[in-house]
């Protein structure tokens, strides 16, 4: 029965457990396989190339799990990958950029919607272009922050250092006086009262794990795919380093510890340069 | 002839670029491969079992280019997995750390040495275990400093968060009043500026670049392999991802553009569980 299938959770490492907490909360019934890319981690800064070679192996892995479908948690991999890999998939797959256009675009008040992610995810344009297809006329600015991942993984969301790189990254988008602003990037919630306060309690902060928890309900609920009726479904972590700092951060992302972790060996079978 | 091989110099990124530059300054008619794994960068906060999983694989990579020495530039890789793999190689390999130890003992005069790094390589204990064993009784007080390369790495090695993050990375080197800080981590010397004005003018400030590079001479000399009399050597830079940003933050280590870049395909042939 692919009713009782798991759901599939991909994320270039730790930041999709916002994304996984949100998906546990609307189904408490389903089983959640998630997959952090932690050998990989950070995507942000990689080429498209790259994050395409392994997305593609990443959601094989899901695939050959029997997922009954895979959310891309990781808004890069959703910007760069999901667009050129959705097509082979024999399942249903759903990233993070539409549901946060969605949201968006209901929620601005004067067309001036912000944009924050990293240099890939801008790179991409895949919200700018989002938003765009959604509502034409949209006034979209964007901006690349590489610092907040690394701030976040450090701990340093109430250090006043977090408050000056905030304040430097949002200048522009002040000035452009938006209304909405997407978190384009799973970790940046972690950062949204230091964020909320340089941008005043008059500009909506779009964080897409909700948003997509709630599609993904629905869709499965569309195709007869949503599991019932069970106390808690069983959750288990793949992950291709189990060894860094996973734990630690994901008990400050998830509230608790994470049960079953498991190695997923990433082999370098050949390396060979071309040119 | 082994004495017209290249040199290879290994590093997880962009950082070993300063090795590059002292050994090309030191050597200018060797031939220089250099390895970037852009792919899998930052090393600092992976564990031990990828780290040395990476090494391996691109260690071979270049010893089929017929190189006839690697230099390990990355502190990261030199702590982790050099010990481990030195022994199988069938060329000499030469690593930061012994370089930066010597250098260290040789200048410090109160016995009282602060090291920077990587969490890896702090959580590694290799500079500690270097230190203790070249001089019993010194003092040891290391930091981890996750925050300096993606600071670095952004360009904002003149902003004021650099130095507010320096200032809170040093608070326990200051208190323990040490006199000599080895600068753990390729990249930290484009952070020497800063450092140097929280420390003070009294502490010296240890960069293995300029160590490692005459050691390799010496090393190379002593076993016949120095080559001597050729204008200028090539140069080679083969990188796991040519996309992303190593161009631009090349410019900022080498002040001058790398001229010939190669990709370096690393396979992700199987990607299964185990467990």
């Amino acid at each position: 029965m692919r009713v009782g299938r798991p759901i599939g959770i991909f994320d270039s490492g730790v930041g999709g457990l916002t994304v996984f907490r949100a998906v546990r909360r609307a189904m408490p019934g389903e089983d959640l396989l998630y997959f952090g890319d932690t050998a990989h981690v950070p995507y942000g800064a990689r080429s498209p190339e790259v994050i395409l070679d392994l997305a593609r192996a990443h959601f094989r892995f899901l695939g050959a799990r029997g997922v009954k479908c895979i959310v891309v948690a990781c808004n890069t991999a959703s910007a760069v990958a999901l667009p050129r890999l959705i097509g082979g998939m024999r399942f249903p797959m759903l990233g993070v950029i539409g549901p946060g256009v969605s949201e968006a675009v209901a929620r601005t008040r004067n067309g001036r919607v912000g944009v924050l992610g990293t240099s890939a995810t801008v790179a991409s344009g895949a919200y700018q272009q989002g938003l765009l297809r959604a509502r034409k006329g949209l006034k979209v600015f964007s901006r690349a922050c590489p610092l907040f991942v690394p701030l976040i993984e450090e701990g340093w969301t109430g250090h006043e250092v977090a408050r000056k790189v905030a304040a430097e990254y949002l200048k522009p988008l002040v000035r452009a006086r938006v209304d909405t602003v997407i978190l384009g990037c799973t970790h940046y919630p972690l950062l949204k009262a230091v964020i909320g306060r340089i941008l005043g309690p008059k500009v909506a902060l779009v964080d897409s794990a909700e948003a997509v928890a709630s599609r993904l309900s629905a869709l499965l609920r569309s195709r007869g795919l949503a599991r019932q009726g069970r106390a808690l479904g069983r959750e288990t972590f793949f992950l291709t380093d189990t060894g860094g700092t996973f734990r630690r951060v994901a008990e400050r992302f998830l509230g608790r510890a994470p049960r079953r972790m498991v190695r997923v060996s990433v082999r370098l079978a050949s390396v060979d340069g071309k040119g």
